[in-house]
């Protein structure tokens, strides 16, 4: 069932490649004009989740984000809107190289093919995700969260409607319905060449360690907010409080806070006191603890990603110590430095080993729609093809194209070669 | 062991990512110096190795290979002044967005940081390999050839001295020794970025299989010439006959030629002359036998990297079944349209989905040298990261780096919150 669903993406992912911008951005209108036009029938599906929900009386947090109403519709509108002004990330010449008389190399940017994404129970997420592979070129299955299934369902067939009529090829989205499907899926790997999995740690750890497809994501967030001795210590405390507090249930919050030991004395009492407006539990190691009233840290506690209103605090011998710290501890994710020491900025940005290394700034920017990336699919912490917050550059590869005139590597080689010539050109193709 | 090894490796990796290009050029050059200086060293114990390859009667092409003389040498040193010539891949501004006034993003590239390569038997790659990496500014385990063990061991000592006397970080480039070595490293994900496998097929899916960490690489190289019905017959027995025959025993070599049905009967009798003057025994289906004498191909065949002088060959209904064919049967390596009809050519190369899609020339092209990207690491067939011929570019990956003076995600959320600008910059960091 699965594989069957998964060849047909195959299948689509050919054409959707082809697909021109012209073709791709019709069908985005075509898509935002159907939500609209059937917005009741996606209501009625989102109202039946609700109701559920209620009975199974999940969290309000959870209650908030499963809505889908006529705020959520506009924005994912406003969202298809902005995707349609971007250019399109497909069929650009990233390089033309000349290799002889008449035998061209060009390096063309076009889709992966097939992604798998599995995402959280918001049900706009699975608009964004799918318009993001529409306009990148993509073939889509897509798992939501179960909680979310009626309303996904009905924007799922919207879509495909909607997508169909704009000359999309079938199969291009397609929904999974359950656990035992996302374990097919990730058998798939003859047809499928990225999966991007979005949920918990212990989640994405499991589709890491199930799968011989390509995983782009991240599982941990454990971000550090460094105060060097050359700080201001107003804008530590204020960095330090929002990258903590402004929304602690994410990967890009702070989890352990860094303090040279030079300034400690000074700086961890004002910063306990603006924490404690904040309801935050510190937990430091033992410096900290002689200089304020905390818990003491275990060595857990550097290695654990709390996503609450609790905080690790140690105390740093400088500014190497922090980067050894962050580069042993850290998840490679984001992490800043607050300094006025220009020098200690660019040591730390340039050795600390993250996605995200900031200065002076909160360690919560770190997300596509604050880079200006428009939406993004995620936050990579893999080392290769994308890292950070991914948008729609991070779902396109290239290949490359070879034009000659009856060139055979005969020529090039023995006694007789011809050399080649390897001249970058500005042509496009 | 290699996990200590691994993690020396990881430590080094993050000093390698901090050099500058001036440093990363003096120990090229340092380099290319001790291993002339100490070249009779290398050649002893290149004479050892060839010694007992010779009493294992290993075959004359291995001995070839395994072979390090001044020749080699010679390459090996022209290669890395190439290496010293080109420009650092590591440090550059990708792109830069200002967020708002004072908050500046910068995309900067920067290496992936340690990987493990494994490479077959000729110690000219070990040179090859690790300077590539120094010039990228990653770390490498490397594990060549058992053959050639007492040359890269020499090779090896002989970079580390002098990678140690340029200020190199100790541990950038480690040595492994067996098979075991090399099943350790597989379970070195916390310290190894990146693996590069080159060598057969089963290995390499072995590798494939048997590892968490990213494969950079191929494991089959099924390339295929399609002879169109607009083809110029003359030059596609030329493109086939070098596809198949200049060099067989590689991944760029072709396994299976597709011929339209309307011009089988005149290109096949004339296709096969020619091929059976390079002794290359054909594989045809019913069709190509009714016109041909072959031996029948079987489903198999298409699926087969013969690495040899044999070729299966398909008579298809034009352009679309031919394009199936290769999407179907094919590794998504390299394969060649030879046609006159300009949309044919445009569409095979759109819709055929391989990392080398060529027109009217060999197969054979795909290699890095021959892409002017200097050495290659390897070619590969992931649809992320880098693909086809993967030289420096393919070695690194960017961080983010965003500069501020304080600023907080509070001051851009809520009612009075401040909007971003997202200005593209031409500035560089």
């Amino acid at each position: 069932m699965i594989e069957t669903k998964a060849k047909q993406a195959r299948v689509a992912s050919i054409r959707m490649a082809a697909l021109t911008l012209e073709q791709k951005n019709q069908a985005l209108s075509e898509i935002s004009r159907a939500l609209e036009q059937d917005k009741e029938q996606i209501f009625t599906a989102n109202r039946a989740d609700l109701e559920q929900a209620r009975q199974e009386t999940i969290s309000p947090v959870l209650i908030r984000r499963l809505k889908f109403d006529e705020g959520k519709l506009q924005a994912v509108k406003d969202g298809i809107d902005s995707l349609i002004k971007l250019p399109d990330p497909v069929g650009e010449t990233l390089s033309c190289t000349e290799l002889d008389d008449g035998l061209e190399l060009y390096k063309i940017s076009c889709p992966i093919g097939v992604l798998g994404i599995i995402f959280e129970s918001r049900p706009d997420a699975l608009v964004q995700i799918s318009t993001l592979a529409l306009k990148s070129g993509n073939a889509a299955l897509l798992k939501g969260g179960s909680e979310a299934s009626r309303t996904n369902q009905a924007l799922a067939q919207i879509m495909i409607q909607a997508g169909q009529k704009a000359g999309l090829p079938a199969g291009w989205i397609q929904l999974l319905e359950t656990r035992d499907d996302v374990k097919a899926m990730l058998a798939q790997d003859d047809s499928i060449d990225l999966i991007i999995p979005r949920g918990s740690n212990a989640f994405v750890k499991y589709i890491m360690d199930n799968t011989r497809i390509a995983v782009l994501g991240h599982a941990d967030g454990i971000c550090h907010v460094y105060v060097d001795k050359a700080a201001d210590l107003e804008m530590a405390v204020r960095v330090a409080v929002d990258s903590k507090c402004q929304y602690p249930a994410v990967c890009n919050a702070m989890e352990t806070l860094l303090v040279d030991a030079s300034i400690a004395n000074r700086f961890l009492p004002h910063m306990k006191t603006e924490l404690d407006k904040q309801d935050v539990r510190l937990r430091g190691d033992e410096k900290t603890c002689r200089i304020i009233t905390c818990e003491p840290a275990e060595d857990s506690d550097w290695q654990t990603e709390y996503n609450d209103l609790i905080l690790a605090v140690k105390v740093v011998n400088g500014l190497d110590e922090a980067i050894e710290h962050i580069n042993t501890y850290g998840s490679h994710h984001t992490d800043a430095i607050v300094t006025d020491d220009e020098q200690a900025a660019k040591t730390f940005m340039e050795l600390v080993d993250s996605a995200n290394v900031f200065w002076n700034c909160s360690t919560r920017f770190s997300d596509g729609f604050r880079y200006g990336l428009g939406a993004e699919v995620g936050i990579s912490t893999n080392k290769i093809h994308a890292r950070g917050p991914v948008g729609l550059e991070g779902l396109v590869i290239y290949k490359w194209k070879l034009i000659g005139h009856g060139q055979t590597v005969a020529d090039y080689s023995g006694a007789e070669a011809r050399s080649f010539i390897h001249r970058k050109m500005d042509k496009k193709l």
